[in-house]
């Protein structure tokens, strides 16, 4: 095998030394957004950027591109990234891995004398994490106009400080508009946070979309009567109903496979008493599918189930859908481009999705976008704990590598 | 029909008069056990039982005895009553209804000049309810020997004041040992606190006995993890699981009619968190039924279900049974003569069991024993709206007069 490759050692190596600033004891990393210690991250990463002859812009929400110049530089650059704040009991590769992999990339270029067609940009986004402040995946978010600057330099942490504030305190807010910065394609390595490829036994997820969600508050209104003098055919027991409909839940994620999910995460009883029937239910639902076809027709199920749940009980149920997010494909062409980066290592591959939200979401309403995943240990993540493997860290930065050459130069 | 009645009027008048120590705004009692209120309770009661030629005897736990002679007085006296202690929001009925129509029997016999071959006793018992002072049926329990009582005596309230102390500030330390007191049968009439008999549009409930009740603790044990990232076919969700016992739970009720109940009350998720697929649910489960064989199959099936579901899924599922009381079947002689005692009248009746714990189940210990049930409004007890119709607390003390009369004769 021939092809260019990556120092993985190095890689490594950076990926532990960024994890000092914010080091917790039991191996993780706690680095929120826009504290002391995520300037200090933000300054190693910024002084190993210049160290590889990038430079850098900042723009007003914090974030920071750096760029390796092109033979054409009227083109726009081929971008890759992610964020490097964490959660409060984070671990060293969430996002950390993304943009650190684009510094491994530029590197090994500038070790190899190696120019492309487009210039080559690493970015790290604002507060993707929103563990601080709120929304999550900030400054992708501003950047791609999903909510304003202002919105989002008003958030307050628990302490009441402003996001714009805590900016400017850190020495971060830069001076171009969000959203100005020319993309040309986006590419986004992360580690998987779920345990698809672990469980395939695969190094690299090739990440055709992320799923679409919808989530719902679902009531149920019982009466609540003794346990003991009520027999079972005079109950209005709302947690039976209730219970009906959690399992429909799944039902209707295990008929839309391979990408269907249904997940029941909160529930509230009242009176939530031993020996009284429940009287009234709340609880959650999450539907997730990649496509908003198929999201869309669990939708419709979910509904139905409930209507003829409440006809055939009689009990008033209601169902509120609170939160919306649309499915996003990435571009075909960049999802190739991973696969065959892929193929031509001879990485063990497989179609995933992302269960999760990632900055690429946002750039992909702005450019051609794509995602490589590596495996994480046991899929844990957002826990000191989460781990994967320095051949996986490797294998990752590779394909992105490639899929970044393949994109750049075609380009030209 | 020229059957020995009782007055209506005088009872309503005797529960609206008691009705008023401890009244509250909204229509209801709030007289808890062996307070100031409770004593005035105590003293308006024991004063129309003398006004009615009673004796009173009172015993160590404070249970009052009011007694009217016999023709044979050696025989152990045929004894009615229940306690006149409420809940903090409790209504006129519960308790009250089964002591004054106790007495409205005495004031009958006395207006018509009507001598029994055994004696006749009202009992009122002391903290029937266990609002102030746990264990809850405290007078009666002692009196069966359930516990002791040095037991009972050195029960706290929340402001550390014992049944001790509050039964002597009230004065109703009696001299008698609890439980020295011959029962010759027992009789309880009582709102049903259920609503079998208004949905059946019945008058008077012959309570066949007390339903048994098994009491446990379940924890299904998942593993958490995001909703999103996390396929259906990899997940171990606690909740699913838990979902399908909860089903069982009533499913199993339904296969032991009429009296079967099952009652999930209870639940709580971890973390129980939106997109959180939960790692831990722990519920209760409430079973009951009317004799020991049919509440001991359930008891199998519900643990039968638990096995096999934790087999079918690799869950591991836990279920700890923490409380447990036997069915109590009421005595054949004072069931006829409670169904006797209503067909006399043309009431319409039926067989109910009592759901709740009463009085009459620690006396169904010592002596035969039956309960008379009247309706009372949407089944509702424990509640400052519980409310019940003139004339169906006639026909209960009617029905009361003829079982007691029945049973002192029967005697002699």
């Amino acid at each position: 095998m021939n092809e260019l490759t990556i120092n993985g050692a190095r890689l490594w190596q950076s990926l532990m030394d960024l994890a000092r600033i914010g080091a917790t004891a039991k191996g993780g990393v706690c680095r929120l957004a826009l504290t002391d210690l995520d300037k200090q991250g933000r300054d190693l990463v910024v002084s190993w950027a210049k160290e590889a002859g990038l430079s850098i812009t900042t723009d007003k929400i914090g974030n920071v591109f750096m760029r390796r110049a092109g033979k054409n530089n009227a083109l726009a650059p081929v971008v890759c990234g992610s964020h490097i704040d964490t959660q409060p009991t984070g671990g060293k590769f969430d996002g950390n891995y993304g943009v650190l992999a684009g510094l491994e990339v530029v590197r090994t270029l500038n070790d190899k004398g190696i120019e492309t067609e487009a210039p080559i940009e690493v970015v790290f986004w604002t507060n993707e994490e929103g563990s601080r402040f709120v929304p999550v995946m900030m400054g992708s978010g501003v950047f791609a106009g999903a909510f304003s600057l202002e919105t989002a330099y008003a958030a307050k942490d628990t302490a009441g400080r402003t996001v714009q504030g805590e900016l400017e305190r850190i020495g971060y807010v830069g001076s171009e508009e969000p959203g100005k910065h020319p993309i040309g394609a986006y590419f986004e390595a992360h580690i998987e946070q779920g345990p698809v490829l672990e469980d395939a036994d695969v190094t690299i997820g090739v990440v055709k979309g992320v799923l679409g969600l919808r989530w719902y508050d679902c009531v149920v209104h019982g009466m609540e009567a003794h346990a003991g003098p009520t027999p079972m055919p005079l109950r209005k027991d709302a947690l039976q109903v209730a219970t009906k409909i959690m399992q429909e839940v799944v039902a209707i994620a295990h008929r839309y496979p391979p990408y269907g999910r249904g997940t029941v995460g909160f529930v509230e009883v009242f009176p939530n008493s031993r020996n009284v029937i429940p009287g009234r239910v709340k609880f959650s639902i999450d539907l997730r599918n990649v496509d908003s076809e198929r999201l869309d027709a669990m939708d419709r199920e979910i509904r139905e189930f409930i209507d003829s749940t409440s006809k055939a009980t009689g009990l008033e149920i209601t169902i509120q859908q609170v939160s919306y997010f649309a499915p996003c494909p990435f571009e075909q062409g960049c999802v190739d481009a991973v696969a065959s980066g892929a193929k031509k290592f001879g990485y063990s591959s497989m179609d995933v999705v992302s269960g999760a939200g990632h900055d690429a979401v946002y750039m992909a309403r702005l450019a051609p976008a794509g995602m490589i995943f590596i495996p994480c240990k046991d899929g844990i993540s957002h826990n000191e704990i989460e781990d994967t493997r320095p051949e996986q860290v490797e294998a990752g930065c590779n394909v992105l590598l490639h899929a970044m050459l393949d994109r750049a130069n075609r380009a030209g």
